[in-house]
């Protein structure tokens, strides 16, 4: 077979060859005429897998010159093919996507002509920056039309690990309020409920807390919960004076800067019936259980993220991993002024 | 057994009650006379667990105001308690160290008296900064007196995590220089060596690269240390024009600033015979393999930092934390003017 590149487009004008072309594999864009049109991607990976020739004005167009010209004509050509390529490796039909994706993939076996997409994909370089805002958008893109979404992360030796991003809110068995009256005092930066009884029917009212001998020893996120709720009240260890909600919170902002924000996310998973603890042993703000956290393992990691939270991919990718590693969703919980949403990563092999 | 609070001490006088407090766990410390002083960590868990009453001018004072006479003389005190609680909760016994570290514990069966130090133990909240220089220093000096380091990091909820912290560069086998000299197109971010023989030798002379198709794609790092060693010769993609080694560092400075730190760090773990890859997928600088990557599962992760690196505890947690799922151990390479030190750190249960 052989094409003629032009620009950065490759025609294949023979009828017959083209008709092949197309058919075995999808390549390509069908011209008026009965040729077809390939992109460059396309072209250079029918050269690589010698089902092609490439020629200019009667001369071979060698595979390294193909690469400098898409290179040429896309600074992200080689994220692109990378990508590009594993997916028909894999046995995907891939075409590029007119719209906000890179690219647009058939199910296994299915085509242009006989399926609808299954996934959306986008290429994305280890090295770009991972605006979690973007891939809340481009997720909820993808659901509206009942694609899935995939997140193809190409690292700077080539490999690739696929993410697929789905947006959705964890939920829990609704949780009955706490009902327990308690005095605590705060020591630094933990509540301390001194009165064993006390202490042990908050902890049965919602897994409030942790016994450190006989006291109950709250976080600075649970306290605030508890405090909100009329649930605790809270004094000085120091000088024993009784302690407002505002300065309680003051004081917590001093000690973690996100308080706020990790509240919020807090309260919305409590709401949603999930049982919270610190996920700081996962490197991650919260694990989350889907009942009793005794004897049983937290379903998911959770981190509370500003609704422009921007970071770099083996953040995220270190996130997913670990989640991945101790049998967990890994959950960015965005929390906007209005509402708290939740996006899903999840390491895939598609 | 009954004690007199004086101060942030508790003197126990009654000579009889001193000796079996001082020989049932080795607490407190003799004074002329045959009493003991204990210290408030001491004294708050004997009379947390039954075993003192402390008076002052003959009545008896309540624990929660023992934690508050503590709480008021050492601000890091419920730190300090949640880990000598915990550490003799395990049956050790354990010590206020006079110098740099919080705590000595003895061998498990060890007394004061029978037995050098074990562990010297830093007790650290994870909201504290974590500077790896300190890290070093403390690790190396635990090490000159054959001691071990133990971090023992507290969380939000007071659950304790126990990392060994040990320095000592890992080893490989001596790999033989490269003696290829091949060319290759730099791409963005990465090299291609578009002969496939070519590529194919340079891979097995040091695993350099990976086959990608019938190119062999080299990291920016890696063609970096090819180019050092005069084993590439690199071109632009599009003009096909030579590049120098100084103008390809000045490009990968810019596609990854810290791009020098890494290379000094990948060039001393390939002077030390470790294969080298990155570790972009555990989110770490790299994956280092003591051997052929072929079918084989890389030893350690690395990462490099700068001399006076800090980050915070979730942080460290988090990559620790990976690393042991993957069943690797994590070295965090500190790159200064003249050496590379490696500093380890691994989860262990004392």
């Amino acid at each position: 077979m052989s094409g003629e590149l032009v620009g950065d487009t490759v025609l294949v004008k023979d009828q017959a060859e083209a008709s092949q072309i197309y058919n075995k594999g999808f390549y390509g864009y069908p011209q008026s005429g009965g040729g077809i049109e390939l992109d460059l991607l396309e072209a250079i990976y029918l050269v690589e897998t010698d089902r092609l020739v490439v020629e200019r004005q009667g001369s071979a167009v060698a595979l390294i010159e193909l690469i400098q010209a898409a290179s040429h004509h896309n600074e992200g050509f080689e994220i692109l093919y990378i990508v590009y390529r594993d997916l028909r490796q894999r046995g995907y039909v891939v075409k590029s996507d007119a719209g906000e994706f890179d690219f647009r993939v058939f199910p296994r076996g299915g085509t242009p002509s006989n399926s609808p997409t299954k996934y959306y994909i986008l290429a994305i370089s280890e090295r770009a920056e991972c605006v979690m805002r973007d891939l809340f958008e481009e997720a909820e893109r993808s659901e509206s039309t009942r694609k899935e979404l995939l997140l193809a992360v190409v690292d700077e030796e080539g490999d690739l690990t696929y993410y697929r991003a789905s947006t959705g809110a964890p939920q829990g068995m609704p949780l009955p309020k706490p009902k327990s009256e308690v005095e605590a005092i705060l020591l630094e930066d933990r509540a301390m409920v001194m009165d064993e009884a006390k202490g042990a029917e908050l902890y049965a009212e919602g897994f409030f807390g942790k016994k450190i001998g006989r006291t109950l020893q709250l976080s600075l996120i649970e306290t605030a919960y508890l405090m909100e709720h009329g649930n605790i009240t809270i004094h000085h260890a120091a000088s024993g004076k009784r302690m407002t909600l505002g300065a309680f919170k003051k004081r917590a902002i001093q000690i973690q800067p996100d308080f706020e924000l990790r509240l919020r996310a807090y309260d919305d998973l409590r709401e949603k019936g999930l049982v919270v603890k610190t996920g700081f042993k996962y490197g991650s703000h919260f694990r989350v259980y889907d009942g009793s956290p005794d004897g049983h393992h937290s379903k998911y990691l959770v981190h509370a993220v500003h609704w422009d939270y921007r970071t770099i991919w083996p953040e995220v990718s270190r996130a997913v991993r670990l989640a991945h590693g101790v049998k967990k969703d890994i959950l960015f919980a965005r929390v906007t002024r209005k509402q708290v949403d939740y996006l899903r990563l999840r390491r895939v092999r598609p």
